[in-house]
């Protein structure tokens, strides 16, 4: 039987899925995801591969026919450019699986070859989004006559992409388009400073500005109001201090320059009520926007992924949509894998399965 | 039996309820609306109130034991003052009841006399958003251990009035004051203005400021939206054109300076959502700066009000809060009355068949 490796490669997450494929069918598949930050240890970055290469046990009838490529860690800012960040990562990836072949995803919706993303590094920068739409958008479980809205809401930005008979409808391929057409928010639901959601909240019943120092995320806003768990706040707390809730509302009340005391239990909860609202906004904004240009008939569903599925269920509701998730949406996915890490896997797989 | 009458005299609107009484109970009550301008013809109103005063049988065994007046028209710039307005419209209201007590309702939450009234016209001014939740606040069906918001969306303006334990918890008296504190908020759902609402909006899958010229109001977006009917459009039209959804998607393509053919039906129906959304945010807002300044336990029930209730509805689901029509709440009233004229009347029968 033929398996597939996904590889998403990210700053502080590297994900991995295996496909198994029979007559053309997902017969099997796994994933998993190892928190490995490559700015600070790139090199560190080997390891972890090696670690996806061999601790998987392959079955006598079973090769490994292909290693699918796709990252965002070119954008660490140990690498100069972006340029030298694919090509550096390129080179580590290539030394673990050396002896398997290697197709690295573009932002031209293809996947190419090692020498050919040598060539044109920047085709293969930030094109994970890509892979995990055209995946679903090319996906048997999607009915491709009825226009859907795939969002991606993880911990730091939020991908908004059309899909509409088995293509995504997207107008822009790099990040600063993708922000121009609403297609990419810069919103999250653990990083975002949350002062890029309010320039003002309310305190004791009057509007007031708040301090632009960085103070709290929306993690603390969404642990305080219970809608993730302290394991789910897996990034760096603004202060260095804890995450459990005492912790979060006094970061929360400190983006109004003050502590918890001063303005109460129910003032602290309207505010970072307010806040997650602003935050539904920020998102809501970049679909109506992308609603503005439809050609395509009105929408019904919304295609949930990644941690901010919590709010998107939401979104979903304010649109009249139903809101699923991914996984429901791909052959032999299942909650718990890493979206574009199955979806790169999941196109190799259709893509030598059927060549 | 006793039967007690409630005026509200606003500038296009006058609303009569009444309220019969038996052992401290209301055992019938009725209401009417007239629509009459009071700015193009103040003397007129002596006809409408005729019309309330002769036009309702009376049986042996009840007596019009007290009219109870609240009014808004005062405003009308006929007037040269508020004071003036006042008392030009006590003087219809006394010519035509002259044989029965009248009492005038105030922002200090009593009734007066006339002669009071004459003394302090302001007290008398834009008291009708206290009457109506006075008589919510002290309603039996309201349960007074638990926080409430009524809020009163109109064709023009939104109320947002917090009870609790039998009092209405606002800070402010005046307009002015109710604006700094959200109490009242200029948006409402047939005559605001879409530029009051949105400064941008979105076309073709790009932002784009708006015109700020009188072309369009937030009826259009309703009725395009089917969200009320033809003859719920009881406002003028900014064109004087009609109120057929074609007429209305015209008028509010006009926004953009543009005719609807020029970003097509999808387009115009994003738009028209997208002014929902932030009129919902709007309301939404105020609500938040309410409740940042909650001292009672944190609201579970929404009391709407007015034509706006349909928006209302979404507004306490946004919240997690129940909503309740407000006839639900207080006894006697009906689907159909008006809640400031019933308050009223049911607020004067309570005083004056216990003392």
């Amino acid at each position: 039987m033929s398996v597939f490796m996904g590889l998403d490669i990210g700053g502080a997450n590297t994900k991995v899925c295996w496909v198994e494929m029979q007559n053309g069918r997902v017969v099997r598949a796994e994933g998993e995801s190892v928190y490995h930050e490559v700015w600070r240890d790139p090199e560190g970055l080997q390891g972890v591969l090696e670690t996806f290469k061999y601790n998987r046990e392959m079955g006598d009838d079973q090769t490994l026919q292909g290693v699918a490529l796709t990252m965002t860690a070119e954008l660490c800012d140990i690498f100069k450019s972006k340029s030298e960040g694919v090509r550096a990562i390129l080179d580590l990836v290539e030394q673990v699986f050396r002896d398997i072949p290697l197709y690295v995803w573009t932002t031209r919706g293809v996947f190419v070859s090692p020498s050919q993303t040598r060539e044109k590094p920047l085709d293969a920068a930030a094109a994970n989004w890509l892979a995990s739409a055209t995946a679903l958008a090319r996906s048997p479980l999607v009915n491709h006559d009825e226009a859907a809205f795939l969002v991606d809401m993880g911990s730091t930005t939020t991908d908004i992409l059309p899909l509409f008979q088995g293509e995504v409808v997207v107008k822009g391929r790099t990040d600063l388009e993708r922000l121009l057409y609403g297609e990419l928010v810069y919103t999250g639901v653990l990083r975002t400073q949350v002062q890029a959601i309010v320039d003002y909240v309310h305190i004791k019943g009057l509007p007031c500005k708040v301090t632009s120092e960085y103070f709290s995320i929306t993690a603390d806003v969404y642990r305080l109001l219970n809608l993730i768990r302290e394991e789910d706040y897996d990034v760096a707390t603004p202060d260095g201090a804890g995450r459990d809730i005492a912790a979060c509302v006094q970061r929360l009340a400190r983006v109004v320059a003050s502590d918890p005391e001063e303005f109460g239990q129910n003032g602290v909860y309207a505010l970072a009520r307010f806040i997650q609202e602003k935050q539904l906004q920020q998102v809501l904004d970049a679909v109506w926007q992308l609603l503005s240009r439809l050609e395509q008939p009105w929408p019904k569903r919304l295609i949930m992924a990644s941690q901010g599925s919590f709010l998107l269920r939401e979104v979903a509701r304010r649109l009249e949509w139903e809101a699923i998730p991914w996984w429901e949406c791909i052959p032999g996915a299942k909650e718990g894998y890493a979206l574009t890490a199955y979806a790169v896997a999941w196109l190799l797989a259709g893509q030598l399965e059927v060549n």
